[in-house]
């Protein structure tokens, strides 16, 4: 089975950086492939597809080497084991507020004895290579988000998980659920008690000797996350590039037109 | 209604071969549909499928008359229900390991007084002719998998289950769950433990007055499943039986080039 | 954002008429957000589709002004928020037999405090406008559907469920349900037990502030829904519609033909 | 091969009805299906549709035995071998204005020696029965579309293109190019220019023993247009007829409940 | 007719921004359509989609008043008259070399008596609004690309053609088709041959009351042009804008991880 | 820019194998590209796919490295330019039957100055790595098919075509041609006048420098034909292969079933 070589870059000491998908689209998830992530994930919760989007934008990654990862919508194992037979190398599970929750992630990724996931691996393996119902277990990544109030409180059970791999925080739903509310959801927090609460994962992920990872906006403020101990920091995404891009030109040429005019 | 031809075959002493789709397309639905099964599969567990894509191929499969079935990723009412609102004359749902989950699979397959499915059946009025409400819940087939060591432990509670029609065996899910991971996922198994947990289930069917299905990979084996007393058996599916195809062609043309050289 | 039109109407004491979309398609959806309903629904349950038609359906009523509301296909954080991220202005929820599940959809569907939706509104702020974050909880209507015996049971409780905005009433489930399958599925009832629970259901509403919707199938029974005190009604939907006009005009053209002959 | 049943009805002396797809839509064509149409035409010209729904919609509508017809987008002949390889019955290839184009279009649907139709008939084989290349050339049917002033002046030429098998009108056209933009497009025209165009096809059509057809709006207007010799009309079509069901359904209620205020 | 509304900020002096799409998927549209562009062009013919995106990429789009243009494949009637059909506003044709080529544009685009456009505006009269069959001629732009060396011989008789709104020049071919490949393609030319032929088109364009678009790449470079006399400019697309966002992005958080190092 | 392997392996003196796919999904594209073929082609003519799957299966094949190629449906530029945009490494177009349209082909793909391929290679360039501007011309193969008696006559001119890479030879076409109907189409012919046919093509090839094609159903037959001097045959495709791979199964299994009872 081909490696994950999130796993051999974290080994190495080196934090990663993942790319965001939430266009459902094979050809934007091609071309995002060649940009020079480490990791790319395809957000099946909040992006804007689905599992009849996903397979083929899988498959235009394939070429490219990155390591493909999904979020999926809920934690629930009929979606999670969809992902991986579609080639996923990892999952990031959103909404991981109690050990319970954790554990039942870990079940669900893992063939027995280990967990209970369901053997037909049907597409992956095409992309994985082979030795893939033996070597499965070990190479694929089990994330869970850490971004409830209640999961903050559970910190340390979940992080202690056996079987998880990291921990991915959600910094919207982390600052709105810490708050009750009263953060305005966004990314690139800078309120002390939101900073403090990463602080605390990264700490708790250490402790237990998995990975920390951040969902972060500008690469300045991934390149903070990074020194505060995150290995894998993600930088904005797909549609929201897009936009700012788009935006940015017409706003440019619309400047140029009246600073000639 | 149009009958369950697997009903009355099964009524009548035969065996009935099933055909598996876990390539998510309408043309490779309607080739499988002409080659003689009894019924198709579509996987929606570990085929390259959702939804989307099974509305067509039980369109393309209509006119051959071969029987419909679903499998549906997990114990979901959600899902199994828009299955059967599509089409399918039968659900087959992976990993039941309790008789509790083999009533809820039951409840959500069938319209009060004898279950709980919503009344809802879109498409299927067009596939199945008059009189749906009323026959559908003695029409469709209710197939618990059985495919854990659990569900071994709890085998005659779960065939004992009012309302279910069948079980229908995963191999390499119950070789992996029998043995602790010890025996490597595969069909057409010749373990002992298999061997004699797959005539433990087929008598559990008989006392119960339900049906056994098998998923074989070669036609000898499914063969031999038959004698073992299995009223249904699948024998592989369209993308094995596509790379298998494409790989000797490959191979025999090589080979006679080499030959002739 | 902008703001929900259906809020507004109900408060300025009119009945507003919904349609029903059960064809998976963008175009059709376009067609019916012409014809002057005050909502569309998409029905994710027993419609043809699924989220991947979902998407473009939205986007092409978005232009028309009509509300967006999903009916999903069971009571699953994961479809739900995926609904609301797309746009949908409110879920009709089916089978919400107990206080708890309707608790559980309005907490689905609420950003903290009020709820446990997860941020990432990725394509509905294009089409909700500025604002989304801090209005969404206030604009978006959480729909759940009483149609089993249970539920009738639990109506005040359910009522009661803070943040619910109504509860709609599918006709043929609660007939099957009520009277333990005797009563055949179909809309526009007129056996009296129905006709007295829909009364309950509007009493209900009325005591808890809420609004009541009732799924028809003519116009003329739509109206004495309102008269009944109903908030909200469908009339027929996009399926049935085509299939009674298309079954129409085949029946003329033949009866023309032979009425010359 | 499975006959064309519209050749046998005409055969029989009587006129078939034709039903038109305009929505790239496999259930909207599955329910067109079943409404009692002689013969189904997908519209790749103006429908909102083109090859890739035309397969799923096409394989939704073969077990209806409805006959399965083209419109193409233009006399192309890549596009119209594409229809029949994928398992049309015949092909309507609109603006028919010589002759030659009539020959071109024959030529395009014919295998040699008739013809240079290239052989492959990938789906069609599944859907047609056996004996497809023998017999195909004599079941599919070649219908130009006559609607340009030039073609009435080539009338008599392009009705007697041998192999063509009849021509179909389509009033909208035919009355913009006959009074030079003058006459705004709509069908069911009663101008006596147009209706004297219609008599003048018709005759050419029985001189040269072939079929004649009419696009029409309503059962009435086709009923006469049956009785002035025409073998083949269509009635509206499934947008059109949705959009009328909808608006009226829309209206009756908002009626219904001012009579009621 | 909702009307065009590039002809009136021309006709108020205006230049306009016209906006790219290559990505076949409607949410990257819709996000386009929001960003402030005067047009958005979406091509049929370089970008990564065909004629099954465009229908839902042009709903997308609609809402947000964005004047939506068609790029085809080529001058072919049939696929001309269907982006019509589908809602577009104006079609760009690429290699239009010749006047006769200009004229059976203008043809293909225009109802009798100024064209041959077959009626059927299926999906149009919903974007459109009231009017379509009167307005259409006289508000879709015909835009013919010059961007060969032999469509520069013929400029002057092409800029004639009656009918033709526009001339649209690709630079890319231009600059091959100019120098016989010596200039490697690739927008905002500065070779003085190249900006010659811009000012020579712009010139024939004045001449004949017709308007000049320029594909570019920068702000400022569409800026200059604007300077040159032409009235639309495009400014990049989708695809090269989010690969050079997302490119960005990367390389300076890799930058900042080192600088931090 | 990434070298094209057929024509390094012809350089080598290789006979290489081809192949097929009629079924429109980039699973089953991921599938054959898994099992050792030298090159695929993805048949837009006879093939049950068009552009909207080309390129999803084009992406899917990717990784492997093996080289697509894409049958057209006709000899139109819009078509042919779109395969190579979004990918494709040669184009094999159907009824090639003058040295005119074999020129009309070669212009079609080449950039200025040796033909009229206008530039944007959107997708292309992912796939294809550096310098595809540059090395375009020279990497990507023109494969014309000779499969009419007019194209036999032609056969010098056409093969001695300035660009041509080599021809392409589909023996159902061929035959029907040949003979005018009486030999029925099929593959793997046995009449000498078929064989002398092949004879005369290839000598033709050899004569100018280009390369021979044969499409062949079984390997031993294909074995022959690279004996015959081919450089290039296909083996049968994936529609067929599923379609006698699966029937096959069922049969035995029935055989099984009997010879146990």
């Amino acid at each position: 089975m081909i490696e994950n070589a999130l796993k051999s870059r974290w080994a190495a000491g080196q934090a990663t950086l993942n790319g965001w998908l939430s266009v459902g689209n094979a050809f934007t998830a091609e071309i995002m492939a060649a940009q020079g992530y480490d990791s790319l994930t395809i957000d099946m919760q909040h992006g804007a597809l689905d599992y009849a989007a996903v397979l083929p934008m899988l498959q235009a990654m394939r070429a490219s080497g990155v390591v493909p990862l999904v979020r999926v919508p809920w934690l629930e194992p009929g979606v999670i084991m969809k992902a991986l037979d579609a080639g996923a190398y990892g999952i990031i599970c959103p909404m991981v507020s109690t050990a319970d929750q954790a554990a039942a992630l870990v079940r669900a990724m893992r063939y027995p004895p280990l967990g209970e996931r369901s053997f037909g691996p049907t597409r992956a393996i095409y992309a994985a290579g082979d030795g893939y119902a033996a070597e499965a277990n070990g190479q694929i990544l089990a994330l869970a988000m850490v971004e409830t109030a209640e999961a903050m409180e559970n910190l340390d059970a979940i992080a202690a998980t056996p079987g998880l791999d990291g921990i991915y925080v959600g910094p919207s739903d982390l600052s709105l659920g810490l708050s009750g509310g009263r953060i305005q959801p966004g990314p690139d927090r800078e309120e002390p008690e939101v900073i403090e609460a990463f602080h605390r994962i990264v700490a708790a992920c250490r402790k237990n000797g998995i990975r920390a990872g951040l969902h972060c906006m500008t690469p300045d403020y991934a390149a903070r996350a990074v020194a505060w101990g995150f290995d894998m920091t993600t930088v904005s995404g797909d549609s929201r590039l897009l936009a700012l891009a788009a935006g940015e030109s017409v706003a440019r040429f619309r400047a140029s037109l009246k600073s000639a005019a």
